[in-house]
């Protein structure tokens, strides 16, 4: 469990909130992309979309060296980084009690870059994250490549996480209005793969790619 | 065509740039999330995640009149929102040109709120956008109700629109790694409608949702 701080506390339907690091960890590895808000050069507010994988109690970024932004967040900027999973619109009996469920983490804090001797391990610890297996298939980054990445780690120290996953919460005087009520799921899958135009000889789409998830 | 400014100018992949306002209103409009950046009361920066729709020029965002974020906005914060549409995982022969496909719009600005009179046009524009038809099956927004809801209005006029659609991209080097190539597709659909615990009479799932559009 996260300690409570001014800014993990959550105010608005705080009973949505999650205190569970489990949980936390459910919606990072779900996720494939967060959304990096920091300040610009200039004071003002910027989000940001980029992969991210957890790999332990720390989240993971990557990015160009030449990024303006990974530049900033490596020099010590403060950050906000949010995963949001959603996961079905809610058809109340009125449109004041229709809304969403989703899942999501915030986190606050500040970024660390990965020191080289170790980028290795984080960039495969991120492949591994999202295509298990894959990176023992691939060859061996270049060292220029390296030197073109910059790995960034998030500690998971101060975050909030809410769940929205209830029916609707209509009141009683709308129980019987003549209008179908409910949970539309939205899901995320994976479609049949689109081979590269420029793909030789006859590798097939990955077995190890079978257990891959997503959503 | 969105005026550049030093913040909309994509300085990273600007090949990926998209300058065509069709495009920015093709992203808001299949996405359901925005990620809304805004520094707190600490001067650090926070990332929510909330509901969006586009109403032509302008994205609407709604929230409890007791929201921080929507009081702290509503004042004439900086904000800057961001919706992501994530399409697909890109599988090059190496880790480093693997990538993802995805369309991101970025827009920064200042929220204003929607007067009162205008307040119910605004939230129908919202329903609407997200389940066409549906709102006029439902009861009129009770007084209270609009009184406990804030509509914020961010105008489409500093932005940026990055699209990743092509395939793998790897050097002449690597074509001959015996590794598969290609894109895997992430798809985004409804599934089966889930009724609600306390659903009464017969109503039926709405037929007008057969046209609703997710992703």
């Amino acid at each position: 469990m996260t300690p409570e701080s001014p800014r993990t506390r959550i105010r608005r339907l705080p009973e949505k909130a999650v205190e569970d690091v489990a949980v936390l960890h459910a919606i990072l590895d779900a996720g494939r992309v967060a959304h990096v808000g920091f300040t610009d050069d200039t004071g003002r507010p910027a989000v940001i979309p980029t992969g991210a994988a957890r790999d332990g109690d720390r989240l993971l970024l990557h990015g160009s060296t030449g990024s303006r932004m990974f530049r900033r967040l490596a020099a010590g900027a403060e950050i906000c980084v949010t995963v949001t999973l959603l996961d079905g619109l809610v058809l109340a009996r009125s449109a004041f009690e229709s809304s969403m469920h989703y899942r999501s983490a915030v986190v606050f804090g500040v970024a660390t870059e990965v020191p080289e001797g170790e980028k290795v391990a984080a960039l495969r610890a991120m492949s591994e994250a999202w295509m298990p297996g894959r990176w023992e298939t691939l060859r061996a980054p270049h060292a220029r490549e390296l030197a073109a990445t910059t790995v960034l780690a998030v500690p998971l120290d101060e975050w909030s996480v809410k769940v929205s996953d209830s029916p609707p919460d209509d009141p009683d005087d709308d129980l019987d209005a003549p209008v179908w009520a409910g949970v539309l799921p939205i899901r995320t899958t994976y479609g049949p793969p689109v081979p590269a135009p420029d793909l030789r000889g006859g590798p097939r789409f990955p077995a190890e790619s079978a257990g891959w998830s997503i959503g």
